[in-house]
């Protein structure tokens, strides 16, 4: 099927289903079944046929997927088979705790730089990096090609960030930043505001 | 319209409603209109007119909303209208975050515990909070009866954290870690893993 016609919803499965097949592995597995990884993830077993077909036959019906080989096909498609730099701009506790986060090897992500504007942070260290000068920012991420950007920097700031990033040619920005950010066609923004989570529970509790 | 037959797509642009019209707030802004909550959201402004309209009147036909006023329905009907008690179980860099993250003010939360099973962790500070043994986590989260908990375990004793914060009455769980939680009827979970947020952009970046 063509990329342009594949669901953003289904898009969004696929992330899960490699994240449960490479435990899998780690688990020291070799073989699964849409049943069983549906039972991990809480998503039907049909669903997931579904999704699957649209982008390949990955599985003999009977004998289920060779989680090695979807494994990687998986990463093929979501273009995580080698890893992409990524640029954190905002010093502060969120963004030290992603330049030091252990959890995207093997997912495809490396931090690379990191940024804040607080001359008390420039050029102190987190783990192997060196703060760096958001004034520097645009120039620096053009000149290492990087795609990617997590913002974690205050919300009133984080739209001024945010166009900077767009200038340098960021095309992708995950944003811990509690505000909805303007981007223009072809640049793509995730939010992690854990309060906005909180809230999509809480309607469900009671008070 | 009873609340079970609200889709749960519905409920999860409400926060994001609510985060724009306390920033228009906070800019000392009185009224605003479905076109302009819309712009800075990205959601059509027939989508927004039509998610309100499924818990009530809020608005008049040519004068918009008032800000002040729609955004204290919306915080009852999200059940944020009072700060609710949470547990943070984890106390590494995104445990450390959380606990002094000061973006849960006036969004309806307030850390109040944070547990680690680390004994070189356990009795030290963060901020105002000392880090407490897991041993008594189920036991000082049903005393507290705290309804609400953030995980930032590594992924393989997140399970184990989830089945006792279960067994302590929790019912909503904001995950940290990177692994899909089983959970029973009952008691929901909202996920950030950033490196599943980064694989659904990078699907749609040139490799």
């Amino acid at each position: 099927m063509p990329k342009q016609n594949i669901p953003d919803i289904v898009v969004g499965r696929l992330p899960q289903y490699l994240r449960s097949l490479q435990r899998m592995a780690r688990e020291g597995r070799y073989v699964t079944s849409s049943q069983e990884l549906g039972e991990r993830l809480g998503i039907s077993a049909a669903q997931i046929r579904k999704d699957l077909s649209l982008f390949g036959e990955f599985g003999k019906q009977g004998t289920g997927y060779n989680i090695e080989f979807l494994s990687k096909q998986l990463q093929e498609i979501l273009h995580v088979s080698h890893d992409w730099n990524v640029a954190v701009i905002g010093a502060g506790d969120i963004g030290t705790a992603l330049a030091r986060y252990k959890g995207f090897a093997n997912r495809g992500f490396q931090v690379s730089m990191i940024f804040d504007n607080d001359p008390e942070k420039i050029g102190q260290s987190i783990g192997s990096f060196v703060i760096e000068n958001t004034a520097t920012m645009v120039e620096k991420i053009k000149a290492a090609n990087i795609k990617i950007a997590m913002i974690s920097v205050p919300a009133p700031t984080a739209q001024t960030v945010t166009d900077q990033l767009v200038q340098a040619g960021i095309k992708a920005i995950l944003n811990y930043a509690p505000i909805s950010l303007n981007v223009p066609p072809g640049v793509r923004v995730q939010y992690l505001d854990p309060s906005i989570h909180l809230q999509r529970m809480t309607y469900y509790l009671d008070k």
